[in-house]
């Protein structure tokens, strides 16, 4: 690992595989565990880098794949690189567009070589391959990149998920050749393997043999029941490096984090939070509510007495239901500025939690809770 | 005047009839002259109401009949009022709905009475009266609230507008009969006369002499050319009394400002600054701009150099337009704070000169500029 980046444990559950530990990055720490907001096309939906800030949020993630496409890697790097250009200063991630030309695309080709598809913006043809996924993300600057990987469907035959795990493997490879920054951008791998245990526990020590700087672990939230994916952590994370940040891709409810931090996984991102609040769901206290419903329209207390975010300090759940039935954005911003805090704070609760030894206790809530009916794609 | 409300004039231009005042409510000062921007739904579109301090907004407006359509006024009365309802600790101004009606409801009957239309919300009959206009803003309780008038269309004929204008001012006395908080809450009449100069003298005159706390110059901005309105303005503004706040509604252009308060008005509400904003215009000193432009996409320049507002002081050109061009939420908030901001700045800048006369000299540029081809409806 490059002298910019560091993993320190600081904390272990005396129950569990949880950890709390502080990932450095060039741009600042990220405390561990950790939520981490999504900000697609280099802006978190509706929320200004000072909402950001107010949520404390400490990682943010950019996708490579929607900058790609607009506005242009080069453009990005003219303004001196993803943090400038969208005014963050802490630490900054961007995925490897794996995901998003397996999801997004209709029309796509899959070869050794790489992804050809068709840009749902212009209908341009590009050929996304591991080398060109590295270079972008080394043109865009961020603390953290992702290798570029082959992400399949669920559910999915065991031989097409052989494929896809040995082909990651192989576009890892040519990812870390590829890579030009090392010193600056740490470059996690993906553990890819579907839902079958043993071709993710192969692919887990395969990659732990590789003195990467982070591992993830990929390819999970893409519609398989939520057991599924702790069954996956369960079997993967602990043969990760203990030393390395684990960072489980897409997954970001409580429940889920909660579980997944209990097999020793450290970040998480999810677009959920704003996503929700642009249609006036809200996240208080474990639970989920609709401020468009009718028991909200002449309830003046705060969302959440509780939370110490703008939204929460200043409106009522009246005014928000408002905002959200009148279509007003501002809603949909103070919505979302709300769900991230959520978010961040139950990590960080979480966090201390394991700091101070209280894990299982203090989250026995979470961590016996009975599964939801399904996993919400991230 | 209650003796919660005074206007004092502070200065004088030696060459005009440009003032600077400040006008006392019971939330506050507003120095004028000045922009108020405009929260229709309880909400200036886009803005938390910490961007609104910020752009030191001080008087801000809501719109009777939008928030009597949603949530109700009794919602907002639970609230204790629109000042707790949106978190806005400053003064306040609520519009009758008059405008509205005649503008926004497609099937409507207008008698003495009142107006009849259909709610466009749920299809329900509403029977709008001066009465209900007054009930309703005392319910919702603005500092300022506006006498509930009958605005004519441009182009309309003469004697349409005699007939309108004559109501107007029987509906005004029974506004004034009907409103029940004249201690807290400051009546504007509002002349109306359309482009009928003789009309608006005579409207101005008679309004004049009743002891109201304020004037509101009316029925202008409805698509008319811009020359009509300072025609209207210049023939209107001195025949009000020169120690009460004069109001020009729906005008908040620079060029129509500047020449408006030339002749003696002190303020002004448009819904541009944050319109514009969601379709990626910005107002740049003096100038308008659309930052979807292609010469926008590498300009890594501040939006405007000299202003104070944080969009100016934290993002790029390039970023906004590659915001907008994307259709990113975060794009219409950013702009809408900075135009919000450039209005306010403009007609404070404006007070400045007039405080040490030098108004003629220092926005000559405006004052001496040729017409736009038409007024833009606000």
């Amino acid at each position: 690992m490059s002298a910019n980046f560091s993993f320190q444990r600081q904390a272990s559950c005396s129950h569990t595989q949880a950890r709390a530990g502080v990932f450095v990055t060039p741009h600042g720490i990220v405390e561990t565990p950790r939520f981490m907001p999504v900000g697609t096309l280099a802006t978190v939906k509706t929320l200004t880098s000072a909402h950001l800030e107010e949520a404390e949020a400490q990682m943010v993630l950019a996708n490579t794949y929607h900058l790609h496409l607009q506005p242009g890697e080069d453009i990005v790097a003219g303004a001196g690189g993803l943090h400038r250009f969208m005014n963050w200063k802490g630490p900054m991630l961007t995925d490897s567009g794996g995901f998003q030309v397996f999801s997004l695309s209709k029309i796509r080709t899959i070869t050794e070589a790489g992804v050809t598809f068709r840009s749902p913006r212009d209908g341009r043809i590009i050929n996304m391959t591991p080398e060109l996924s590295i270079q972008i993300q080394n043109t865009l600057g961020a603390d953290v990149i992702m290798a570029f990987d082959e992400c399949p469907p669920y559910p999915a035959e065991r031989e097409e998920v052989v494929r896809a795990t040995d082909r990651t493997y192989r576009w890892l490879e040519r990812c870390i050749k590829a890579h030009q920054r090392p010193q600056d951008q740490a470059l996690f791998g993906i553990v890819q393997g579907g839902v079958f245990l043993d071709l993710r526990r192969a692919a887990a020590e395969k990659l732990a043999t590789l003195d990467l700087p982070g591992y993830a672990i990929g390819g999970v939230s893409v519609g398989e029941p939520a057991e599924f994916i702790h069954q996956i952590v369960k079997a993967t994370a602990p043969l990760l490096p203990e030393d390395k940040p684990r960072y489980l891709m897409g997954v970001g409810t409580y429940r889920e984090m909660a579980i997944a931090i209990a097999s020793g996984i450290d970040l998480f991102d999810c677009v959920i939070p704003t996503r929700l609040g642009r249609h006036g769901a809200v996240l208080v206290q474990g639970e989920r509510w609709n401020l468009k419903n009718a028991r909200f329209r002449r309830d003046y207390t705060q969302l959440d007495e509780t939370c110490p975010c703008y939204t929460c300090q200043n409106f009522s759940r009246a005014y928000l239901s408002h905002l959200m039935r009148s279509g007003e954005v501002l809603g949909y911003t103070l919505l979302s500025l709300h769900n991230v805090t959520e978010l961040i704070r139950f990590t960080k609760r979480i966090r201390e939690a394991i700091l101070s030894d209280r894990f299982t206790t203090e989250f026995a809530q979470w961590l016996d809770s009975p599964p939801p009916q399904a996993a919400e794609p991230c």
